[in-house]
């Protein structure tokens, strides 16, 4: 029986503004309800590693995607992109970093972790939501994960 | 001076069908002439590489996606990635495996190999077009490349 309501994007995100905006762009394709929202870098990793209050959970139901924000409290984005790609369990999730820097250094450095996509936030309205609508629909829909 | 007919995607195609069906779609987006085609691996090879008849090419213009097909004449899909990855002047281009294929090796090899994102080739031609305008938008378009 296939769970509808399986998470299938965990988004790791500290701004509450922003988490908003990406479930109300993902409610267009009914993708809203298959978010598990992480509001720190330490939390994500609880929540991939099935760890600390995310114990219960099976570490092998992996999101078909990780939406990483690179500035986040209590463990930065780069440090979880580092241990998702370090754990054989969890190397080949797809990975895309949905960030406000445009520093190149902060792209180079991602791709050299593995990430699989760099999306920089706009920071207009509308096409904060239309970035979300075809990264959601482009994961979720379109890519075909390794899980 | 920018170079409006710059190449962004290297398409690796030996089906001159699935090449026109590309080309179809991408023409919507006005993306079709920053297309190269390589009809094999061999050729992809030589190109990314700037070897043999793309001897004269600048190896550091790289495309922002390379769109590969995994069964190519010559040289197969899956050895083209991997000498990418094992370069370090290349191994950071976006790679999309473009296939027909839906067999689990398949997609988990390519992962294994690095590739940033799976697709498979539907077979309806409409939505054939629609999948390669929404994946020639997201990488174009959405993605920020790491050259």
């Amino acid at each position: 029986m296939s769970n509808e309501n399986a998470v299938e994007i965990l988004l790791v995100e500290d701004n509450p503004h922003d988490v908003e905006l990406t479930l109300r762009a993902l409610k267009k394709y009914n993708l809203a309800n298959k978010v598990h929202v992480a509001k720190d870098g330490a939390e994500a990793l609880d929540y991939i590693f099935a760890s600390g209050i995310y114990a219960e959970r099976n570490i092998h139901d992996h999101p078909k995607v990780i939406l990483l924000d690179l500035k986040l409290p209590k463990v930065d984005g780069r440090e979880v992109l580092r241990r998702i790609r370090a754990d054989e369990r969890t190397k080949r999730i797809p990975v895309v970093v949905l960030t406000s820097s445009q520093e190149e250094r902060d792209i180079v450095d991602s791709y050299k972790l593995g990430v699989n996509s760099y999306i920089v936030k706009p920071v207009n309205f509308d096409k904060f939501l239309e970035t979300v609508e075809e990264l959601g629909l482009y994961w979720l829909l379109l890519n075909k994960p390794p899980y």
